[in-house]
């Protein structure tokens, strides 16, 4: 019983493999009367691209999008919404030599034990390059949640050890790593170009923070805000960890210093990342993500092949030294469908306080 | 549009708030011809109860747990089971003296924001004691389990600062805070005396270890069993964080340091903690939770009332100074939940490989 | 993977065997600050239950209603309702005998192949009985659709042959058949006197009015009003077909004869019962349920044993003549479900025209 | 909150509109392994097409359809399954001319109060273009159901008055309007040419007969078979009643002549249309639709524009005479997805019986 589809009144099914005709998505219960055109959703899908960052794959795609319904003179109409982008760079040769070999840290062992089969050409359905069809959902949740002025950022906030020391968000789309601090981007590059050279790869952590939430989003008791974000956090391949506000600092606090005090002008300190009881409280909503290396390194590896036998494996392919940089968009993106998904759904609860 | 259901096939519905008559839960898509009665449940929800330990409420409640349909001649039938917890040792007049105000950390704001009404006795829905029912349905969860060999046990691997350096599953339920080392246990129950004293509050965090899982859990791209994972343990009150395998470590290795090789035995290593692209590989699946402090406490703090004016509140209430050794069971019981319910998920796959 | 829940927002399910220690439902996703107790859910559990008709069953049940969660100081929440009825008037030693045997249009059969056990007594889940769980329900449904103004009716349309050959509303309560019709009412005592004189059963037609439903309800393309209505209607054990406005007849109409012409005082007339596209559009909403005889009769029937052995069978118990004016009040409830429910998705569309 | 997804298990989502760029399905929780290609979906859209009959419209669409993924090396994968048909021969200058005007028995006017706006071009999302991805999702649905011996087979049972006399399988692809009777189709033809003729338009009836489906499928209490069923072709555009088995006709049935006996060779008779108590008793499956007439007609009708000003219309378009032949592999397909889906659904239920 398959599970390609996320939100319940905001419905986002994605679908495609990475070296498959294509990959979209379908949106289904965005409002209608929205404006909402290709430009709105190439922008996100253009910052997920493999920058030029020493980070990044060599893989080029042009990740064009295509409205193929949904939308009527540049509005959508409440009917469902079809986004298709096509892959064009599919080089699928250099996965002739590993079909047989499981890539240690890789989904190739475990969707061959789920499926009994799997196209394993670029990871298939595995692949990172299946986010982007998340990020293109995520513009769309995007322009519903502008209108609300609801604003959501992401940012590395640490990669390959290297940890920012401030945030400003206006330098994040200035430098490759979308940190938000242009002197950590610098040691960063630093540290990714000597992990590169040893054949490695390095993690990180991202960071997402949302301005602007009303009190009252989140379904308790299992559908609460911080539930379902730390699903579609998780649900992000190489996410090992989601926080939420101080996270898992909390586990060493005193209740007196963990509780956030309240005065009328609004709660003192943060701790809570704005989500009360699986409720947003009005604050800012803020979430981290910590990101695995990426699993397949040049470093020769002991794995076994589709026989069970001993093999050794050097992934070579076009994959990037890390994941971090290119997630900081989907996991933009992941939040949004949360919060536009929760905001619809706190509609149909007609009596509500002012 | 409410969230009080979990799971897709093996599906699980709470209600019921802390003062209330009474609460429960209903299991629909429990298979049939599975033996269980009330001490099956019994048992775990004894585990639940406040202990003799320094950390728990004075509030004494039997959980006596009835049956009210599902089962036949001591077997379940396939069509819902219903369970029901009459609330008995409650007494809500400590209550009115904060029902104006809204506690720190606490979900009273929220709950207003959300619904504009609230019950405000013993934080009504939002309460602990709403945990009890899903402790139930773990334990119906875990007889399917025990039927297929799979086996979770949750332990606190830290409190008030105090981490647990070993493990031993065997003396978990020989210590009151329900830890797999009885020197930590020890070293615990003095931090937890002084911080009763002092009028506060302690976090700590949970581990839930899997064994005998198959591989092949856990449905892409949104569905993975991690994500469910986080969603499950995020969905507990006062989690902040969850982890899956080396978790946040993750974010500082390198990829050489986190995959796991494999051999003709198996995995060499276990970072993944048993998921690899949201699938259970075959080895141990491993969870942490990370746990806030309990938000109400004694000490003085600054908040405001439901007309948003200044005030200050000290809980005096009957609360646990810890709510870790409580929600060990809690955890275990949502871990179940999900692994019950990805196994039936996985029967719809009827191609799969042997 | 069971089915015992209906609605997406307004989410019902109902559990309980017919003798069982008791039935119920929980309304999850019902808006706060509704006022509501159990008055208001007697009054429509007292309409189904068995009449002083000659239809009806001897089983004498008081159906007495408890509440045990979802409200506070008389008003709802937003948190589940918990509805519960216990059996009391359960003698269950007539089934010993037939526990072994098939009744012939009965559930037996197939609850036995599908689940490889049942509880037998009173038809276990199968039974009737269930459908006090949806009365009460649609009780709770209805004091939402109060607040908007939206009636619904349902009464018998035909019994036993005998069709109303005029709709009065004001008369369905005063007679036992639910009929707005007293004359045909007469007519109707009469024949079921026959009927159950030869040991035999009988069938009819329910029909549903829903008054002041605003248009724009219904969701294409799968979730149709009507065809949520089909659903609802149809999930009612003997109901054999289901018909929105012109119904059946539609077949055979020419489009210049079947279509509604429209003018600025609205439809001229209301063929399509009220539903064009699936979507509600501002017409009374007509749909009618056709029900099959009671299949538990006297007259000795062929069947076969659990062992497929050939047998004969005389059901005795304590059984109605015709199901029809107790489903009377059953397609009230069900036909308030949908329209509740989707009343409360539209809200989730919110850019609509005024 | 939309209701473009079908099913829970095979769960279809379609999209797109008639004269927008493209329609599409994805259909995810499709077995792997499976042998699936284009041809497999294209020969039944091939039968959808408007056929030369004259009941039929004249917009010629090759409904090719592309695999974009979910299949490798000719086989299903177990990912999403997304297909896609461009639409080709669109021409909406007709529509101008009707944009602010509301046709007669069309979702026009429905779908303009539900959104506020609505793509008017050749019905947008209400034409029945949208059932080419339902004939499509339909096709796959059928590869599963071979591999388990399960035939469904539907035909026209009635058309503009003129009812078949003897079902043979056989001739259905045999004459323009899938009727089971080459007497009957020569008698549809003379009548269809008449109305036609008239600038009027027909309703009729299409009968589903399922072969070989075992005993056990469906969900009670909501669930059912055949509440499932009449859903599934209730939501089908034009269908306004639904029966099962014997169908209205139970209404007027004894219990004696309505029950099947059964002896060890089966059902002696099969009023139940192979479904008590909402689960399949191994019997064959039969329903039927009733179709109303196409409501775009010639002849002039009343009715308002966008204003709700007096208007009177004659649609000239490109429009069948009557839906019914087109709709019969529309109702096959739904039905095959709802028996595809509970027959994966039973197998989440795994102490059966042999």
């Amino acid at each position: 019983m398959a599970g390609n589809t996320f939100g319940q009144v905001f419905k986002v099914t994605t679908w495609g493999e990475s070296h498959g005709k294509a990959l979209g998505v379908i949106i289904d219960g965005c409002p209608p009367s929205l404006p909402l055109s290709e430009p709105d959703i190439q922008q996100d899908l253009d910052r997920r691209r493999p920058q030029s960052a020493p980070s990044s794959t060599p893989r080029r795609e042009p990740d064009q999008v295509e409205f193929l319904s949904g939308t009527f003179q540049g509005m959508t109409t409440g009917t469902p919404i079809s986004l298709l982008i096509y892959n064009k760079d599919v080089d699928s040769r250099a996965y002739e030599a590993i079909k047989d070999v499981f890539r240690p840290g890789h989904g190739d062992f475990t969707y061959q034990k789920k499926y009994g089969i799997r196209d394993y050409r670029g990871g298939g359905r595995a692949s990172g390059r299946e986010t982007a069809a998340r990020v293109a959902a995520g513009a769309v949740a995007r322009k519903v949640l502008d209108q609300e002025g609801i604003l959501v950022r992401a940012y590395t906030l640490e990669l390959a050890g290297v940890r920012v020391e401030r945030v400003d968000l206006d330098v994040i789309d200035k430098n490759p790593f979308l940190a938000p601090d242009l002197n950590a981007a610098s040691r960063m590059q630093e540290r990714i170009k000597e992990i590169k050279k040893s054949g490695d790869s390095a993690g990180g952590i991202v960071e997402v923070r949302v301005q602007g939430c009303p009190a009252g989003l989140g379904e308790p008791v299992f559908d609460k805000l911080d539930a379902e974000l730390a699903k579609a956090l998780m649900s992000i391949g190489a996410v090992k960890a989601v926080e939420i506000g101080v996270g898992l600092e909390a586990a060493r606090l005193l209740g007196s210093e963990c509780n956030d005090e309240i005065t009328p002008e609004g709660f003192v300190t943060n701790r809570s990342g704005g989500i009360l009881a699986g409720i947003s409280n009005g604050d800012d909503i803020v979430a981290r993500a910590a990101v695995k290396p990426i699993s397949s390194i040049e470093k020769e590896q002991r794995t076994v092949d589709i026989d069970m036998k001993p093999a050794t494996i050097s992934v070579k392919g076009r994959h990037d030294v890390s994941a971090v940089p290119r997630l900081v968009p989907v996991c933009e993106a992941m939040v949004r469908l949360v919060i536009v998904d929760h905001l619809l759904r706190q509609r149909t609860i007609p009596f509500q306080s002012a």
